[in-house]
Formats: structure tokens, C-alpha cells, sequence
């Protein structure tokens, strides 16, 4: 009997590999490594865990990746909602970073982390400001995370000038380089916040690093126009002209493409992440996904900041992708559960670079969670696909795993004090002096 | 000190009606009807409650009203996902429903009761086969509800052929006349499936027995197309030339309409339920939301059955219809969160002629249910309508009260026993003979 550190069993599990699904499985974890992964009788007679957990009636599959957040924006959840995007960021939101602080974006992270944990998210990819504090708050929470902090033409509220940007970026990855849990990327803001010097800088700094490069590409027709006025060409075309397609790039949104934008993106290899609840509520439109998908782009899932969605909780995101296609397209057989599930997974995994998560197979690290199949709406069950993104909701996570540890078990965070984090929470809003209900 | 029943308090409360929102107020109730509210300090100087319901972290607000649904279709909930509407129906769902029996809709009302309860819904209307064991499931389960005999030109599993329909629905309506929570409607299925002297008789034994008249109507363009092959005139058009459209009727879906036809709704004051989420995963469309209610028509909000939705949780419901039309018409001021908040509550009661029940207001029945203000996802609130539409999902009820009773306390449920529900699905779904995963 081999020692082993923990036995995970469940009625099923979501491999999202050619074993498939396996009833009445077992993973066992050893370091921060799925060590075995299998029936569970047979597991049972090979390992001696330091520590069982039995879920007869759980659901085990992969944690899921939210590949496109600002999970700090948690501070100004449902602030001025319902407005055109113009007057929501010019008159609430932008005024309101202005006076963000590194404390703030700690605790408002923090709590992201706390909502994503409990809701089944095990890997996040940011974009924020003070992002070496989105990065200390993941750190803290055991969650993993790929931070950057944002790049634009203008003076931050965190770095000052565009010059201290790219040696922030450049110290923050140096910081966290030898970190198990956290990654950094390159992240410029947008193609009409960006010039094309301050991309190609961007881009040398990411292959001098071997990080990604993240941008907000093409997220509303404004944007297209914008570009169109300035530089003679489409978003996606104006990146190819400065050489900054290939598969290092992390395109959020892309709503708006022409043919010609999805052939360029296809052929460099580019990765999209898809936002469908944030771009239905700044009413941007719905992104062009099947035909991505189609075209052999990896398409990775993401809940975009919790101020324009508003939560970070990646079934609801999983169950809008799937519907929304079907009605854009009148065509219901498309999107289908398995697909927009791998889509929050392993396709988050590629675009990330992260081949060492995404699915459960020996070898990867060991980021689990654990569906209750004990609830109402849950029952019974023909398709556990059909159930993970048509009817789950984050609550129905009961345990997650992330790097091999237990950070939340039976809906108690195990690495975070909620109680504190709604205490700082609260004197923070006073600081801003935002008014609340 | 008068002696009263319950009194619940919470750190706001959502009347729904001009006193808008209560901070630290309290309700208290008297058999099944809603006392007095206001101030929670005021309210325990006046009243000596049996029982006191104390909130700190919650947010009270009337029970959520699911418009149209067919509960019993837990039975198939997540059967053969991401299908075309005839394949699905043809193939799987109705060689299933062939095979139900009483008992079978009996034990799958439970369990869709049990989710709706567990979610906030207070009340719900539904369509489907066996209804008096939707009236009886729902009876059992304290919650408040609408129900009607499916009624079509071909037998019935049920009742057989058209005549024996009538006669069952009008038993009904005899049987559970003086029932507090339940009320029966006439119920022809839809215009491809009723013949016009059918739509007659209903509307004579509707208008006879003072009942709701409840049909489908044009949700998908399949059945604009025969019916205009049929009677060379949209559906809407043709109800109007039988003389069927009043305020009497409801009229569920609505997603294919002309401005001709949007005008004869409104002018009749037609009641009508949207019920986007089936609508989108289905592929049938977009109701025109934002211009009916332009028009002055009530506008109710609805699950449809869970094996189309998959769920009945009015929250995602609310979240979906908040969404999907700002991206429909490329504008984010439309659908605001209060509008939506009213279709699911007050919009509910009107449409379905329950006029004791869709806000908070002393004289109303006591249908209330209570938010747990102190999960991650909710933190902080500027705005309580953003956060119930945007945010919350039915795992956020903490308590739910019905006709002044306790329904659901603390996520227990007081009147029904899940593993009893779960132990007779098993069962039923071995009859059926449908493999499961």
C-alpha cells in the first residue's frame, strides 16, 4: 500500500479525458499532484491516504478557469448599473479608481477569491491595477491565478507614468516567478488606450519573459470605429500590422470580427476569451463563438469584472454561453454542454499556457471541486454535462481542491475569514465615499 | 400589545409598493395575511409575535412568481439537451409522457416544489397532464398555486379523449374551489394543437367559472408559418377572430409577434409570460419584452418546464431577461433591474388575477421570502435591485414563507422530505425505462 495524501471518491467523475466518466471513482493527490485516478474499489486496495473524502452523492470534476476577470471591481459591485458603458465608467467608475489604493485592491480581492472558491473556480486570469496585491490576496487565498497589471497611454493611479508600468511588470515577475500558484503576464489595457509603440514594447517584455500577452480586443463597435478612424484598418487587422498575433496572445471579448479578423486569429494561433453576461449587459453584442470554434481557435470562458456581469460565478457564465449562441444562431444544436464546459476548463488551460491543469489525469496538479448532487434541481440526472451548465449554480459546490489542498470543504472557506474581509470591506466603501442601497 | 403570529425582521426590506424600501424593518403576519410593516423598532413596541424570524444579514421581499412552468417535467429535466424542438419533443419526450401515470406527476410535482421553494418561488402556474397531482403535490407542500388540464384534439394520457377533458377540468375547478393556495385554469395547450372550436369551449367554461384562460402562444416561427398556412392569419390575429382575447387570458412565450399583433394584445389587455431562458436554449427566439410593456401589456416572468430551462429558479430567470434584451436592442438602459424585479413579483400576481399576493403590504397574503445578504457574491450592496437580478441566484433564500406559514427555514424545508422525493424518483425512473448518465 502506497502512502499517499489524500483519496477523493465520488458517484462520478468528469475526467475530461478519454476515460471519460467514471462511476464510483476515486483521485488520489500526492504533493500538489493527481497521483491516480480510477475506480474506486481499486484505489482503495493500492493507497493509504492521509486523509479520505467521500462524496457518495458528488459530482468530481476539474476546478474551472476563469480566463478573463478584475476581480478587485468587487468593490463596486452593482454600483450604477443599467447605464450606456460611457456613463457608467466615465461618471462611477474611473472616478472611483481614481482613489483606489493597494489596501483596497487586497481586501477587494480577497473577497473575489472568497466568491470564486466557493463557486468551483480554481484558476483566474486578472487585469487590474496594483495587481502585485490581486496577486498577494490569490497567494493568501490558495488560489491560482495569472495577474498583470494594466498598461495604457495614460498616468495610473498605481504606477504614475507609462516607463514605471513596464518596470512594475517587469518586478512583478520577477517576484513570483517561483511561485507554484500565481503567474504574471504583459497586459496593455486596449487598442484605443494603447499606441502601437507602447504594444511592441509590450510584446518584446512578454517573449523576453515567456508570459502571455493580454489585451481587450474588440469588444464593442465604438471600439471598431475608433480604430478604424485612426488607423485605416479593424482591430484585429491593426495587432497583425504590428506583428502582435500569435498564440502568446489572450484576446478578451473579441465581439465584433469580420471574416477576414477570424481567419488572422486563426491562422496566429491567437487565444479568445469569450464574456457573454458582460457583454449582454453593456449590450456590446453576442461574439461570433461557433465560428471561432470552428475556425480551430481555442476559446477559454470568463466572467469579465464582477461590476459588469455581476458575480464571478462560472456556471451561470457556462449556462449563458450555451443558450445564447443557440438563440443568435436559431439553431439549438449547437454550443452543446460538453463543449462550453471544456470551454471553462481545459480550452482555459491552453489559452493560459497552463498545460498542467484543465482535466483530471495523473501527473497534473490537483485542482478538484465537488458538485452536490444531493439538491432538488439536480435530480435526477441523465447527462451530468447537461446538469453542470444548465442547471448547477456555484452554490452547488461543495469542496474545493486547488494544488493539492483543501481550501474549501463543505462550503467553509478553510483559508480565508469572510467575517474579516466584510469588516475591511466596509471602511474601504467609507474611504471612497461611495454611497450604498 | 396585540398578539399577532410571526414577526420577521431583516436589515431591508423590498415592499414592492410606494413605501419602496424599509431599512431595519420587520413584517408581521396574522394567520396568512401580512399585519402591518415598517421600522422593526416601531413593530416590537406594538406587537407580542409567537414567533420572531431575525434577519441581521437579510434582505425580505415578496415571493418570487414563476408565470409558466410544467413542474412535473423534473421527470425529464437535462433528457436529450441540445436537440431540435421536434427531434426532442418526438423522440424523447412525448414516448416518455405516454408512459405517466398519476403517481409519476404526483412525485415529480414534489420534487419541483421542493426546488422552487428552496429558490424563493411562492407561488408558480402551471400546464401539464394529471394536474390535480399538481394541485395535490402543491397542496402538500404549502406553496401557492395555478394549475390546469392540458387540453389538446388528440387523447390524453390522462383523460383520453377532448370531452372527458372538460369534464376533468371542471371537477377540478369544483374540487379545489375553496382551497387557500390552490386555483385551477382552463388550459388549451396551443393553436397547432386546438381546434377552433376547442379555444371555444374553453373560453366558455373559463368565462363561466371566472378562471384564467391559459394557452403557448407563437413561440416559435414553425408555428406562426401553419397557422397562417391554416387560417391566413398570425396566431394572435386568430385568437382575436374566435374572440378569445381578453384579460382573462394568458398567454405564455410571445416570441414571435407583428406590431399588428402587439396591438390587438395590448388592446385586449392579454396577459403575457416570458420566458426567456427556454426561449434561448430551445432556439426560438427573442420576445419583444421592451416593446410590450411599452404598450402598456402586464408582462409576467416564467421558468417554462425544467427540461427545457433546466432549472426553475427565478433568480437566473430574472438575470437572463435583465440581460438578453439590452443586447437584443444594442441599448443598456432597457430592462432595468427594479422592471424586472416587478415581472417576477407584482406583474405575476396581476396577470394571474391573484391580486392578494406580489408585494408587501399589510392585508396581502403573507407569501414572503428572505436573502442572505452575507455570502461574497452579494458584497457590497449599493443597489438591492442589481444584486437580486445580477447577482443572487435561489441558493440565496434562506427562508421562505407562505400563506404565513414557514415553508423553508434556515434551507431546511418544513413540509417535504427530499430523500422520501429522491427514494420515489429512483423508482419512477426505473418505470420509465429511461437510463440515466
Amino acid at each position: 500500500m502506497k502512502e499517499v495524501d489524500l483519496l477523493v471518491s465520488g458517484a462520478f467523475i468528469l475526467t475530461l479525458t478519454n476515460q471519460g466518466i467514471i462511476e464510483d471513482g476515486a483521485i488520489v493527490t500526492k504533493g500538489n499532484i493527481i497521483f491516480d485516478i480510477g475506480k474506486k474499489d481499486i484505489l482503495e486496495e493500492r493507497y493509504l491516504p492521509k486523509r479520505r473524502l467521500e462524496y457518495g452523492h458528488g459530482l468530481i470534476m476539474p476546478g474551472l478557469i476563469n480566463a478573463h476577470t478584475h476581480i478587485a471591481m468587487t468593490l463596486f459591485r452593482g454600483l450604477a448599473d443599467d447605464l450606456p458603458l460611457m456613463e457608467w465608467l466615465n461618471e462611477y467608475i474611473f472616478p472611483a479608481e481614481r482613489k483606489l489604493t493597494a489596501e483596497m485592491v487586497y481586501w477587494g480581492s480577497l473577497l473575489g477569491c472568497a466568491e470564486m472558491i466557493l463557486s468551483g473556480t480554481t484558476t483566474f486570469c486578472d487585469m487590474y491595477l496594483f495587481s502585485d496585491q490581486v496577486a498577494e490576496a490569490a497567494n493568501r487565498a490558495g488560489i491560482r491565478a495569472v495577474v498583470g497589471e494594466v498598461l495604457y497611454d495614460f498616468p495610473s493611479p498605481n504606477y504614475g507614468d507609462l516607463e514605471n508600468g513596464f518596470r512594475y511588470t517587469e518586478e512583478l515577475i520577477n517576484k513570483w516567478k517561483e511561485n507554484p500558484l500565481i503567474s504574471v503576464a504583459v497586459e496593455p489595457h486596449a487598442l484605443f488606450t494603447c499606441s502601437p509603440d507602447l504594444f511592441k514594447r509590450a510584446r518584446d517584455l512578454a517573449e523576453r519573459y515567456s508570459t502571455p500577452l493580454i489585451i481587450h480586443l474588440s469588444e464593442t463597435e465604438e471600439e471598431v470605429k475608433e480604430i478604424k478612424r485612426k488607423y485605416g484598418c479593424t482591430p484585429v487587422r491593426h495587432l497583425h500590422n504590428l506583428g502582435i498575433l500569435d498564440k502568446r496572445l489572450i484576446a478578451a471579448h473579441c465581439v465584433i470580427l469580420t471574416e477576414d479578423d477570424i481567419l488572422l486569429l486563426a491562422k496566429h494561433q491567437v487565444n479568445v476569451v469569450h464574456n457573454p453576461e458582460s457583454n449582454l449587459k453593456l449590450a456590446s453584442g453576442i461574439a461570433p463563438i461557433p465560428k471561432l470554434l470552428e475556425s480551430g481557435i481555442t476559446v477559454a470562458l470568463g466572467t469579465d469584472g464582477p461590476s459588469s456581469n455581476n458575480d464571478l460565478d462560472m456556471f451561470l457564465e457556462m449556462g449563458t454561453a450555451a443558450r445564447i449562441h443557440k438563440v443568435k444562431n436559431l439553431d439549438p444544436e449547437i454550443m452543446k454542454a460538453e463543449e462550453v464546459l471544456k470551454m471553462a476548463t481545459i480550452n482555459g488551460a491552453i489559452a493560459l499556457g497552463l498545460n498542467e491543469i484543465g482535466t483530471l489525469k495523473a501527473g497534473k496538479r490537483a485542482d478538484i471541486i465537488v458538485i452536490d448532487l444531493n439538491r432538488p434541481h439536480l435530480i435526477p440526472m441523465y447527462n451530468p454535462y447537461s446538469h453542470l451548465v444548465y442547471s448547477a449554480t456555484g452554490s452547488d459546490v461543495i469542496t474545493t481542491i486547488i494544488d493539492g489542498k483543501i481550501i474549501m470543504e463543505n462550503r467553509e472557506l478553510r483559508t480565508l475569514d469572510l467575517d474579516e474581509i466584510k469588516e475591511k470591506l466596509k471602511e474601504i466603501i467609507k474611504k471612497l465615499g461611495i454611497e450604498t442601497t
